[in-house]
Formats: structure tokens, sequence, C-alpha cells
């Protein structure tokens, strides 16, 4: 499979699961973020899974899942650059019959999608409330991946609801600052926190993500707490995280 | 100091504090929850600060603060024998200038206390809502310290808002199921978690206790998640908590 490669984009590869990303360090690139999403998001595997990877960038968690799912992916994202980078990797890793990219706003998903249709959600989303006076990068593409400008966490929330089925799922990362405000915003949003986990650079470290299972109509309590994930081991990656990125060097 | 003991009790100690309480197999005895609560508490230290422990019990976390504060320390406890215990352990610890115990329901505080007036609130709360069919321990101690049978969390929550001061803090463990509900229900009352840290049995269990600090009138957002506490290593206490309990033997 042929794909052009602007003159910034390279093409990285997530080695345990031989999944090709073009990324470009100018405009936006897949972290670990996305990586412990997909590894975090339990989607359903079948191939009549309706799953949609909301804020989706480049198309890296939506990506990583294709092993996880034989199911239908929908990516929804409004900046034309990355939709289209997201797109090329689609063809490169021969996942068009399935895998599907639409450049649009995220609060007008409802008009390409179903209400009440989706299994799964998965959403990286920008982590940074747009305040008057927050400093936001001067890269354009950056600082609408990273702020809230063209969304927020309301406006997530809310279309998750209306595009999952009753009992459906959606999986989030975010920063554990405003966790206060996305349980409680998921709750007004018919949206059940079942499943946390967060993850610490280090063992004596805050914790610097969170990981969120949400589930439509679910009882509210019941929550459990995930065991830590520790990123790194002392300058290097953790065995978690290792196994996570190249692979259980057992297998 | 002689201070007369009931059949069925006997006098445990902290050793890393030196702290005395009496405690009864047959009532309720204190636990790693409350030494985990003390230990997070960051309660002022200076003579003037007024520390209400809510839910006492038989006294253990208020007796656990008396090293870090010279403040004045009110328990509030509803069941009569578990006060009676706390009066004698202050009487053996010798804290009866600065300790008082209040054998009254929690929700009739503020007519023993003023209202605006506290710096700091500890709290370890009965666990489990009192649901229609819920099981409840017979013993009915028991029953009354772990469910929500004489009050509530929206009780507590209110009630330790009423009491604090502006900017006053509550210290709080619960059972991470409940996270959702208790964050909304700190924030519905006016009290912003700030920090939170999870305990962990093993490295690889969920989470089975949250240790909670909010701020009365805080601002919302900007909450951290302070690193994973891991209470065993295999089968043995790990490093952290045999320090909490016996000391840092490098002392």
């Amino acid at each position: 499979m042929q794909v052009k490669l602007n003159s910034d984009e390279r093409i990285d590869q997530l080695y345990r699961d031989d999944i090709q990303i073009i990324q470009s360090s100018s405009v936006f690139s897949f972290s670990l973020d996305a990586v412990l999403l997909a590894n975090f998001a339990d989607v359903k595997q079948k191939s009549k899974t309706k799953i949609i990877d909301l804020c989706a960038g480049n198309g890296a968690v939506g990506l990583f899942l294709s092993k996880k799912t034989d199911g239908d992916v929908t990516m929804v994202e409004i900046q034309s650059r990355l939709s289209d980078m997201a797109r090329r990797s689609i063809e490169i890793n021969n996942l068009s019959d399935r895998y599907h990219v639409l450049n649009i706003p995220l609060k007008d998903s409802l008009e390409y999608i179903n209400a009440d249709s989706v299994d799964n959600i998965v959403c990286n989303p920008p982590y940074f409330e747009n305040l008057p006076n927050s400093k936001k990068n001067p890269n354009e593409y950056l600082a609408l991946a990273r702020h809230e400008i063209t969304t927020t966490l309301d406006e997530i929330l809310f279309t998750s609801q209306k595009l999952l089925k009753m009992n459906g799922k959606l999986f989030m990362v975010h920063r554990p600052d405003r966790l206060p405000e996305i349980l409680a915003t998921m709750t007004a949003n018919r949206l059940a926190p079942k499943r946390i986990q967060f993850a610490y650079s280090h063992p004596n470290d805050q914790a610097n993500m969170v990981l969120i299972e949400a589930i439509k109509d679910g009882r509210p309590n019941g929550t459990k707490i995930l065991p830590p994930i520790i990123i790194y081991d002392g300058k290097n990656y953790s065995k978690t995280i290792k196994e996570l990125l190249y692979g259980n060097s057992t297998d």
C-alpha cells in the first residue's frame, strides 16, 4: 500500500500490535495517553459492533483498537489536516472496509450518526479549559487538540450519551485535576462512572492521567478503582508500559 | 493513670505515636482506616486550632492526631458505649485538658458547636448505605458503625460544611465504590475535593479505601491524586504501613 506522506510526516509503529500511524511533530503526535486509553477500552469484539472515536486526532486510539474488535469504527475529528492523516493511516493498515473518518465538528455528530446506535465510544479530548487567560500553544493544531476551543467536556459527554445505546460504554482519558467535574458531568449526562484507573509517572508521584469507563443509564455507585499504573521504572518505561508498547517478551 | 476496663475490653497501642486506645472486639475496634486517615489529615498545629472528629467511634482518629496538633479536639459519637471508651482513652493518654467527647447524634452537632467555627474535621463514617435489603451485622454496635442507620453521607457533609470556617478542611476516609456520589455530595455542600488518595491491598488489586480532603468554599478543580498507598508486601504490611504503625526503624 503506497500512501503519500507530506514533508513533515513520518510513520510510527506500535510494535505490539503492528499498527502503523502517520505522525507529524508539527501537527500532533499520539502519545502514551492514546496507548493507555486503547488498552483500557473494553470494546466489544463482534463484527456488528459500532464504535466511535471522538476527538480522534490522527486516529491513534481507533487504530490501536483494530486488533480488539472486528466492529465498525468511525473517527470524528474537526481538524482537516488531522482527519486526513487518520484517513491515510487507515489505508496503510488496510482497514478501509470497516474504518471511516468524519471531518466534522463533534457537536454535529448526531447529523451523521444515529442516536442510540453506538456500542462503544473512545475519547481522548482536549484536557484544558479554554479560560480567557489560559496560555495556549501558538501552533493552532496543538492549541485545538489541547484546549477546549472547539468543544467542551459537557458537549462531549452530552453527545456521547445521545449516541450510545442504553448500557453502551464510553471510555475516556483525562487529567485527574478535573476529576470531580468529570464525574459530575458524566452523572448529569446519564453516564454512570463504573471503572476508574489512575496512571502515575513514578510510585511517589501524583497521578497525571485518569482513565474512566462510564455506562449509559448504568446504576450509580459500585465504582471500581483499578490497580495503579506506574509508567516509569527509574528513567525507563516500566514493565507494564513496555509490554503495552512492544509486546510481552515471553510471547 | 488508672482507668477501669470492662471485661471485654483491652488496651491497644499505636507504637509509633505511643497512643493507647481502649478497644473491644465485641463493640468496635479501630483499624487501618483510622491510622491512614489520621496520617492523611493535614490538621493545623497551633493550640487555638479547633478540630472535630465526626463519627468518632472509640476515638482512634482523634487520639492519633494528638501528636500532630496542640489544638482542641472534640469527638462526636452517637453510641454511648463507644463514646465512654473514647472518654477513658482520653484520660489514659492525659489529654483531658484539650480533648472532649459529645455523646450526641451527629445532626445535633450545631446545638453544641458554633457554626463557621471549626478549622478541621476528620471523619471515618459508616461506609454502607442503609438499603432495605442490605445485610447488616447482628451486633448492633457494629451495624451502626458500618451502615448509614443513624446518619448519612449527605447529613455528614451538610453538618461539616456548617461547622467549618471558610477554607476550613474536611478529611474523610471512605469506600471507593461510592466515589462519584461522595465527590458530588461534597460539591453540593460547598466542599471542594482537593486531595484524593487511594489505598490498595496489593499492587494489582482494586482500591479498597479512599482518603479525601475537601475545602469549604474552595475553588473547583485543581484536584490532586496523591501517590497510591500499597498496604501489603506479600502477606506482611508494606514498608509504608509498617512505618505508620511502628515508626521508622531508622529514627
